[in-house]
């Protein structure tokens, strides 16, 4: 990735050539220009995906709430009767006020530079957010698989494919947080408590 | 925590007067000796940690597999006619094996001190393992509950009770790997890759 790695090896850069015994020695750093130039151009890009994951998770957890706040057709073919479907609308209206707040504050610490936050709390907040959230919309999307799964056995109507157009999208959104709770969480550990 | 941290301000160790335009000047890290030791100590806490929890998680797995393997009474009452049930079983018996091939190899490794495979790659496949089988136990259990409540709400006999038992496991199960997935990130993200 770095310019020194495309060098032949008799061209090394000075800070690489100050400490040779201590990379033989070692094995395992190997600290340097290279080695932060590597490190900046990875958190810039930690910081992109994040906003891009939060973002398509924002989508498709607003698609899963529209299309289950949709679904009614009167009679039994109503979301509202069933509780797996309650619940699934209900996670993705947490899943979308959740993520539409953190792609407003991350766009906007981006294009400003200010943070509205400490930068530590807001670390933690997002870890915790991406990861609970994660584990409510895998739960809310295996809850409402079983009662679909029995109704398209009896009848595969306009009630049943929405159903499971809402839970695919809930089960894209927990993909989209799993990764971003992966990204927060190695923000997370590489920062400096102190 | 360390011992330099209990004594009066005007008795500090060398290594911290080493460098007092440093910390003042960066106030964000301070590297010494009892830096050193705090993560040596961490290091060591979270080793043992991340055993204990997967040795709960392993007996939370192997109750909620015991006790759905032996719901069978009879005619409706039986767990594999359900898909929900069937489901829940298979995963428990996953995190069973899971979680006691990993108990067993890090008990391997505490005791005798001799590594069978590679650290990048066990951390790095422990990460993976704890946080799939965590998403996997929550699914299963969010999966069961729908169906046990509306068999609840009928009659309430031992085959509804013994589901529940065995739902209440598997979310055991499912708390105490979420944690362990915590410690694996962390161990993953901490520890060098070149």
């Amino acid at each position: 990735m770095s310019h020194s790695d495309d060098k032949p090896q008799g061209d090394t850069t000075p800070v690489e050539t100050a400490h040779p015994a201590g990379n033989a020695q070692s094995g395992t750093t190997a600290f340097g220009v290279g080695h932060i130039m590597r490190r900046w151009k990875r958190d810039d890009m930690i910081k992109k995906g994040s906003v891009v994951l939060r973002g398509v998770a924002l989508l498709f957890s607003l698609l899963a709430f529209l299309i289950m706040a949709s679904n009614k057709h009167g009679d039994w073919k109503n979301f509202d009767k069933y509780e797996e479907y309650r619940y699934l609308l209900a996670i993705a209206i947490l899943s979308t006020l959740y993520t539409a707040a953190q792609v407003a504050l991350q766009v906007r610490e981006i294009s400003t530079g200010k943070r509205l936050f400490d930068h530590r709390i807001s670390t933690v907040v997002g870890f915790i957010g991406d990861q609970v959230l994660s584990y409510f919309l895998m739960s809310s999307a295996s809850a409402a698989v079983p009662l679909t799964n029995r109704m398209r056995q009896a009848a595969d109507n306009i009630f049943t494919d929405t159903s499971t157009a809402a839970i695919a999208m809930a089960f894209l959104a927990f993909l989209m947080l799993a990764f971003s709770a992966l990204i927060s969480g190695y923000k997370l550990s590489t920062q400096s408590y102190i």
